[in-house]
């Protein structure tokens, strides 16, 4: 492979980076390196990590040792843990120059991806275009973890001196990192920290860095409700056979009220409002319809109407259809009553609910209108973590902020996100440390859809804000 | 192929076959021929005839070709009718020995197959199980079809002198029977005929022949509802982004009221209920839930509550989901909110009703829900031909009754149907003549479903009662 061709890295430096030693060394590093760092990044993104599905088990075993040789080679001491029946957890420590010890989280596993869901080049092959690599995995969170290792490797090689390091990497972040929250409540003295790093969050527009300061939970579950024993010709049985299509829409329909809230009862009963210094940092960042639209061809028209999108984007909680199935779905028409119907749920929880109590009561809404002679089944059901919110005013993130306010004109942004790591709450609580969730994630990224990209202007800010941040680890300790 | 094994067919005649000379010329007929009859069932079942899908033109056309080559070595006058680039119209005349013109119509083309939805063996491979024919159209039509052309050859072998002969079968009768529509308007003469004999319909439970009194028209329509431009990430844009499959599930569940009558504007508003006679004649045969429970899995809860299941099976306008897709279907989770939701619809009309207003009001159900921003189309749209009624007191279809009603202990049942054949109001209407719709399905055949089947009892009552209704039709004229 021609890597010539892929010299098309904005090899500027940052501009925060001005003229601290280490900031150079970095800077030197990385224009020495950047042809394996692609390359590798590369090979990363070829592994077929779904973790959710075990078809895919032996490309998420490669893929472990893969990161494990590379880290190894890097002077960490590796073991693998978990059982192996699953993706298990790459578990990698050094011991370091300063003082402190840094724990640094992220996961190889993604999501998949369906070539019919409008994919314009194969997604387990990384294409570079406009000075972005799409490949499934290219952000979320293969880029983000791939940038931050980089980072690592440059300090070490350039002899910048790194607190105690942990890095544990996962395969089941997409799908609720069980065994890692088993691994975490079994053996938590692995997981002692004086800070957790996670890299797997986003930007706002504009390359303008962000401070996560909360996440929501989420769960899911799916349901199937049956009704004919076979599909029925509509005509011979229409206005006799109850249509399951039609009886699932209503039920999904009726999940919500008028105004777009949420109507399943007992599904808010727990809800911890935001205070108001929440409700202030959320406000405090004003929301941009205008450029949603551009980013998403869309208005932000969901969830509550009255509620501003800066709250229920983040705040509230959300039930999302992820796929709803029945019938007949090719070319031209079959006049059929369908045999079954079936729904995919994903709900996202904030400060007070208990997932399983969410799931419980989604489940009861749908059991609840049944009707006579149909039946419904819950196919899956993946109880999450749930909500996280970070201490905004510990020192870590209070450093964490001021370097990423240097990289951008209107400085680091402090939100909270909508979106949800399942173990960030539990690994920040037995780390008995603070937890910094800074990423470098953009919108057009297209994380979890089709055609997902990373581009190497947010791969190098990563990098440039890891390296900053590790060197300064050892001085707030 | 051995054909040995399949001589399990019910040999001995049917009750109401006593002593005619004509009777026992069939009966000997069938059992000379057999081994041909099934032999060329099977290669008939074998053509892909899926006429909505152009991917399956060639197979139509090839079945044509079969069919007429059939047609003309038994003495038909042969032409094939209609734009080559659609499914044509097999057009076969035959100068008759007695007095009188019948002109027999049936439709090749089937419902689509799909392996997902079921099916134990191939679609396209007829298997012999208990005495049953398992293929895509053993019953509908090509099953119903080919018995009743068997019967005409065997009154030819026979010598049993037939009227003048119009077979009229079509490859469009899934999709609306545009063709023959037009051809009907445009070529009205050659269409005139005494008596138009259908046999696209079914029995009542055991075997009972049925003639039909009235069918529904059939209409469909496919709408596509457009969100974000890809799927988003059900985290980042919970509560920001409507869902589409939210928002469809609540678009299609509007159109039913709690009761689940419809409440679509101006769906029923010209619907002309049915008279006393109607209803009378609907509610002689009354509608036995247990055994619907037992042939279909569920019981007949669908329609309007407190309506009873003999009028809105038959009488009432119906709407149902053919198919809803929308997001992630495949094996564990995908926490997206999708970008588009599809539906496809098909709705029953009844007396009075036009096709066309039936879409549009629909149509327009769903344009006038769409939240800012979001889009509606219309993917595929079918406007049917109204529902028709059979002139329950013609000599031909009291004569039909007669036949029928020796079949079966329990005397042939009159009764309204639910499901359409397009075109059978148009060509009743342009022959002049009366129409007589008598069938030999059977629920328990699946027709549109997996695992469509016809059994041998079934295909030879249609053989017996052709036989004997068309050596009859001349002692009518």
């Amino acid at each position: 492979m021609d890597w010539g061709k892929y010299m098309i890295f904005p090899l500027n430096r940052s501009e925060f980076m001005k003229n601290t030693e280490i900031e150079n060394m970095a800077e030197k590093w990385f224009e020495a390196n950047i042809n394996d760092v692609n390359a590798n990044w590369f090979d990363l993104l070829r592994f077929k990590t779904v973790g959710t599905d075990l078809a895919y088990l032996d490309e998420c075993r490669k893929c472990v040792a893969w990161l494990e040789d590379w880290l190894a080679a890097n002077g960490f001491s590796i073991e693998t843990l978990g059982p192996k029946e699953a993706p298990q957890i790459i578990y990698a420590v050094r011991k370091g120059e300063s003082d402190g010890t840094a724990l640094f989280y992220g996961h190889y596993d993604v999501q998949p991806a369906d070539v019919e869901e409008g994919w314009n080049t194969d997604p387990w092959e990384p294409v570079i275009e406009n000075g972005r690599v799409y490949a499934r995995g290219a952000q979320d969170n293969k880029g983000q973890v791939w940038a931050s290792l980089q980072s690592i490797k440059a300090c070490i090689d350039s002899g910048v001196p790194l607190p105690d390091l942990k890095i544990v990497l996962e395969g089941q972040e997409e799908s609720g990192s069980d065994q890692l929250i088993i691994l975490l409540e079994k053996e938590p003295e692995r997981f002692k920290a004086d800070v957790v790093i996670v890299c797997d969050t986003s930007m706002m527009e504009g390359y303008r860095p962000v401070i996560i300061a909360g996440l929501r939970g989420v769960s899911s579950i799916s349901l199937r409700l049956d009704g004919p024993d076979y599909d029925l010709h509509s005509g011979s049985h229409g206005g006799l056979a109850p249509n399951p299509a039609t009886v699932l829409a209503k039920m999904v329909s009726g999940m919500f009220n008028q105004d777009g809230s949420i109507a399943v009862e007992g599904f808010l009963d727990e809800v911890k409002p935001p205070t108001e210094a929440e409700i202030n940092l959320a406000m405090s960042e004003p929301f941009d319809e205008i450029a949603y639209k551009a980013e998403t061809g869309v208005l932000p028209t969901g969830g509550t109407i009255g509620v501003p999108p800066e709250i229920r984007g983040a705040l509230l909680p959300t039930i999302d259809v992820n796929g709803f199935h029945s019938g007949y779905g090719g070319p031209g028409g079959k006049t059929i009553i369908p045999a079954y119907a079936e729904v995919k749920l994903s709900m996202r929880t904030v400060s007070g609910q208990d997932p399983h109590k969410c799931i419980d009561s989604v489940r009861k809404h749908f059991e609840s209108r049944v009707p006579d002679g149909m039946r419904i089944s819950v196919a899956d059901s993946f109880p999450g973590k749930p909500a996280f919110k970070v201490a905004v005013d510990s020192p870590f993130v209070i450093k964490a902020r001021q370097i990423l306010s240097a990289m951008h004109p209107d400085g680091c942004a402090i939100k909270y996100d909508g979106a949800s790591i399942h173990v960030v709450g539990t690994l920040s609580e037995i780390s008995e440390g603070d937890t910094v969730l800074a990423g470098f994630g953009l919108s057009e990224d297209r994380i979890h859809g089709a055609n997902e990209s990373f581009s190497f202007k947010q791969f190098k800010m990563c990098f440039d804000y890891t390296v900053k941040f590790l060197s300064e680890i050892g001085k707030e300790i």
